[in-house]
């Protein structure tokens, strides 16, 4: 076989053959297929789309290209969770430990922010001490013990995906769907769930713009699923505002625990319910939708939720006074409030420019090999729908600079508008099954 | 400006400016813009296409990425010449010396073979001595001398055309009309000919399969040459058999030196004729194209097309002996008759297998980086049209080794079919002019 009569194949809009596919992951994985080889054909794709079962074999031979996990020693049913990315989505940090306090094991690899999308990883580091780098084998023994583990991805797990996602960066080629469902779904099979809980953001904070794309993106995952017989729910979400009240590294892991204690904003738990419950019907344990509600409610009240989370702090090295009190968090140097010089309801409060304010404070990284301020963010008072009057305070910066500080306030004020009337805002905009 | 827009926008078929167009070969030239996003775009433009302003904005950039040749000193039109390629393709070799004995200056520019297409420069150094490589100031000078320089291309000759050319190649991007269009024009810009006579072999052993895409070819090259002020004509030649007696380096030197004493094959000779007197009413000289073959026909008998030839030779470093008596070139080992096993008309001469059998021999290179063996090659006997009894020679093979022979053998005769009646070839298939 030969790579140059692949690329021309799709060139001309004909189908690929798994083999084909294979050939391209395989060789593209080794080094053998060179990096502006492997640019043509994705723009191809990109252009000309994938049939689904382009598709299958895509996450197939991604998924294969790396070691493939296997948990079928801790249980027969591994449910993983995944969201596309937003602005202060700290989702798994909250359900992950209510999870793990049901009994239902927790097997979690996350990755590190890129862009306005801040990353699992990321926050978990600002807990001092805390390691993310877990071998194998501690990770499974930790879940096997404590029930839940949550690091980062191994070098190894579907690295032609992380080679084809670093290209597509460089190329234009980010936002095509078939590549984006290929890529999220390789890692999960590699990671080795069976049963899957997808959280498909949209709006301004997110990768696709609008629910309809969303939707699109959900559908194609949900099929790769279920022609690779792993049970799949997608929950599409609203990202057109920051979720929760805080963005940034430390600021969100403070709200985790705040939130591990049963202190949620609306929005925010609305997502954290919804994922958790379709994580707990897909685990078998708790068939009975109406009542996992309740079962949240318990775990959130009797405080087994947090001691989960306090618990995988110590296990992976984090320092637990610190979750014991928050207040020994480093604290941003320069915290400043954003006054409302404007009166009304807010309309909107802008996912996409709050994210980039984010990372300009430090935040977030722009590129992979930017550091960040694990200190700094942006915590917010008035949300969508909220009644405000001029001197009211919108949120506040947290800066390490005076300088950072005063060009975020204008940037965090920008991403205001305000309106007459009360806007509801929905959290949760549809759920696809692919039962 | 940023690549990655650029490259998105063509991605979705938007057409770009001429500022992008130059921002891509600008950066691409100096590295700055790396092969896989180059890949991207250029695959997004086989697929998508590109509209005739962004065609001639990319010729422009190309030829302008290197050394732009003057040659206004020498004369105010500069008639150069270019053929597609094709296998036995001596045109310029014997065409330049007529047109140069006519006084219109030749200062031509060839590149090397590669794939089944022999090249001008290869052929030339199966002189002993002959030098292909000439300084910019040599050049010019023996073109002011003697009235012509056929050389190899300056490493400075559109180098983003280079780049993109090689690169095409590994990514299935050859066959693209805009891409094959502007990378000829961008050559004849930078090599500062203001008129042009484009030989557009089409058929079995060239670039273009057939009439209508040769055509089409021809029209965007010829409306590239009239939006930039340079007139144009293509020959639409037929490259279904090699053109004229020999294919292989030295074999076709000796066919050129023989063809300039006035001893050509028809199709070779309708060819020639046709491409001095496009190039003879180009250069203004001579107005009247119905004396133009009278004028040619006294250079070939009078001796003057020979003695350029030689004087060329000459000047380049060449052993004229070898032109004074073609016994001296170097044979092959092992000459063997290609034996007819069947009679009839000559119906069909593949140049595409000869091309490959010619390379299989060592007469041609698949790689860059392979070295050719100037004596080897095959001559032909019996062409379309001809008739053939069992027993006949249909062809010699050149060759370095029995086996390679025994090879060539095999592959000739299975290029050759017959049928019962004699079969009419037309050698111009069409004239495309700009005016």
């Amino acid at each position: 076989m030969n790579i140059i009569d692949v690329i021309e194949k799709k060139k001309v809009n004909e189908e690929l053959t798994e083999e084909e596919i294979k050939f391209f992951i395989d060789g593209y994985t080794s080094g053998e297929i060179t990096d502006y080889q492997a640019a043509a054909l994705i723009m191809a794709i990109c252009i000309n789309g994938m049939t689904e079962d382009e598709i299958v074999y895509l996450t197939d031979a991604m998924a294969k290209s790396g070691e493939m996990m296997d948990f079928s020693d801790i249980s027969d049913k591994i449910v993983d969770k995944h969201s596309t990315g937003g602005v202060g989505d700290k989702v798994t940090l909250i359900a992950g430990p209510i999870i793990a306090a049901l009994d239902i094991p927790v097997a979690k690899m996350s990755g590190r922010g890129l862009g306005i999308t801040g990353g699992t990883i990321d926050k978990l580091e600002s807990i001092p001490g805390f390691r993310t780098e877990i071998p194998v084998e501690e990770f499974k023994q930790n879940v096997k013990d404590i029930g839940i583990c949550i690091a980062g991805q191994t070098a190894n797990l579907a690295p032609a995906d992380k080679k084809i996602y670093a290209l597509r960066d460089t190329i234009g080629c980010t936002n095509s769907t078939p590549l984006i469902a290929s890529s999220i779904m390789s890692k999960k099979f590699a990671s080795g769930a069976n049963a899957i809980v997808l959280d498909v953001t949209c709006g301004s904070g997110a990768f696709m713009p609008d629910k309809k794309s969303a939707v699109r993106l959900a559908k194609l995952m949900s099929l790769i699923g279920k022609l690779r017989d792993r049970e799949t729910v997608c929950l599409i979400t609203n990202m057109e505002e920051p979720l929760g009240k805080a963005v940034g590294n430390s600021l969100e892991v403070i709200e985790v625990i705040e939130a591990l204690k049963g202190n949620m904003p609306l929005d925010l738990k609305e997502v954290i319910v919804n994922v958790c419950i379709q994580m707990m019907v897909l685990s078998g344990k708790y068939p009975d939708v109406f009542k996992c509600n309740e079962k949240i409610e318990e775990v959130l009240k009797n405080g087994k939720a947090f001691e989960k989370f306090r618990q995988m702090v110590e296990r992976q090295g984090g320092d637990v006074s610190y979750i014991d009190n928050t207040e020994k968090f480093e604290k941003a140097p320069i915290i400043t409030p954003v006054i409302a010089d404007k009166a009304g309801y807010v309309e909107t409060l802008n996912a996409y420019e709050i994210g980039k304010a984010s990372v300009n404070l430090g935040a977030g990284r722009l590129k992979k090999e930017n550091t960040i301020d694990h200190r700094v963010g942006i915590t917010f008072e008035k949300k969508i729908g909220d009644k405000v009057e001029v001197g009211d305070i919108l949120a506040y910066v947290h800066a390490s600079s005076p300088e950072k500080s005063l060009e975020c306030v204008e940037e965090v004020k920008n991403a205001y508008t305000f309106g007459p009337n009360k806007v509801e805002k929905k959290n949760i905009l549809d759920i696809i099954t692919n039962d």
